[in-house]
């Protein structure tokens, strides 16, 4: 799931604002077009991994505009998803607002423009307490946390895991959060960090972070297994 | 001048969006990468402009992320730009804030979300005035005016002209905006609509509004001449 007009997976290293991909065309002598050879061998890697979520369909695009519609969506989604039990991973990446307008307080008008303006947002319903006990009771929940102040990021955290009650919580401060992370349960917290090496290399942190929740996916499996038996 | 992040000229053809090139590049039997046969004469022709722009230099980009930055940025080029007198137009296409929050009415942090949230929100400074009457006093200006209610449309135009004094007013509906706009001159109105042929055939309304744009501003340019003699 994702905000519409998002960079969505495989593109996103194209991006019209950075590395446009017009910038690595060229025109050929023949009359055709081509990549320039310095980014083809970049460009085809890409492209293969594109063509072949494409033919096998292992990617569902969800794309939504309001907090409605996320929510919604979500809600929608888990449903379905349900029936995989302790099989489904939710990782729940998309930074979703944290106050809204509801409808039926939006103009049906442009707002017009004659001094200052005073608006007054309600703060979006706090999905995850339903998630975990309604939607997918079984189902292994990650959530993030984005801070900007390093003394809240924590505790905050933690104070989510014991409200929601899901499984891990991705904590991470808004200025270092390309290189660092914190995957906080209820009772272990481990830092994942990128060396100076590896982000001169361009590796991403995701990279590290997702391995790391298959791991502990699998043990959740493993002893969902046990609980059954 | 355009928001950080906006489509850009030539590769909005290509938004990862909506006609993600990935969908028409192929791998061809060499190793190489190409363009599908059927795509390639329309990316063909936008790499052959891009290029040329590139390569001339003939476009200018400057981004911009906050309102200042916008207001400053203007300022400064037209304030360059008001040696060219008569001989220059300014298209104010850029869709700024009517409202926004002052640097130093912003908090540190993140703000914490437990309950609603009330913002108080200024006013954009009307920056028409200066910029007519002291940043480019013989410039051709044309600004925009976007409303959604059509009874409003036509006299908040008529009065931006009144108002700041310059030359035309682009004014719209969001609805309509991509086949319908209206340019408004302090004696003068003048509709252009695009045909359901044109619009089907992906017509772009800035291809009417450029070339009466520019037979005006020569207008503009040949009366100034005879003041100036």
């Amino acid at each position: 799931m994702h905000r519409q007009f998002s960079l969505q997976p495989y593109s996103r290293h194209y991006s019209h604002s950075k590395n446009c991909f017009l910038d690595f065309m060229e025109l050929k002598s023949d009359g055709s077009i081509g990549v320039n050879s310095k980014y083809a061998p970049k460009m085809k890697a890409v492209l293969e991994k594109y063509q072949e979520f494409k033919k096998n369909e292992t990617l569902l695009f969800l794309d939504f505009v309001t907090v409605a519609d996320y929510l919604f969506l979500l809600r929608s989604v888990t449903r379905i998803m349900s029936a995989l039990k302790e099989h489904a991973m939710y990782y729940l990446a998309a930074a979703v607002s944290d106050f809204f307008i509801p409808a039926q307080k939006m103009p049906q008008h442009k707002i017009q423009s004659d001094g200052g303006l005073t608006l007054t947002m309600d703060q979006v319903p706090k999905f995850l307490k339903p998630m975990v006990t309604n939607w997918v009771p079984c189902g292994f929940i990650v959530s993030f946390k984005l801070e900007t102040d390093p003394a809240l990021l924590v505790d905050k955290s933690r104070h989510a895991l014991t409200r929601y009650g899901h499984q891990i919580v991705i904590a991470n401060l808004l200025a270092i959060r390309k290189r660092e992370v914190i995957l906080i349960t209820r009772d272990s917290e481990f830092q994942i960090k990128l060396t100076e090496d590896e982000i001169a290399e361009n590796i991403e942190i995701e990279s590290r972070i997702i391995p790391e929740l298959t791991k502990r996916h699998d043990e959740w499996i493993r002893n969902a297994d046990h609980v059954d038996m």
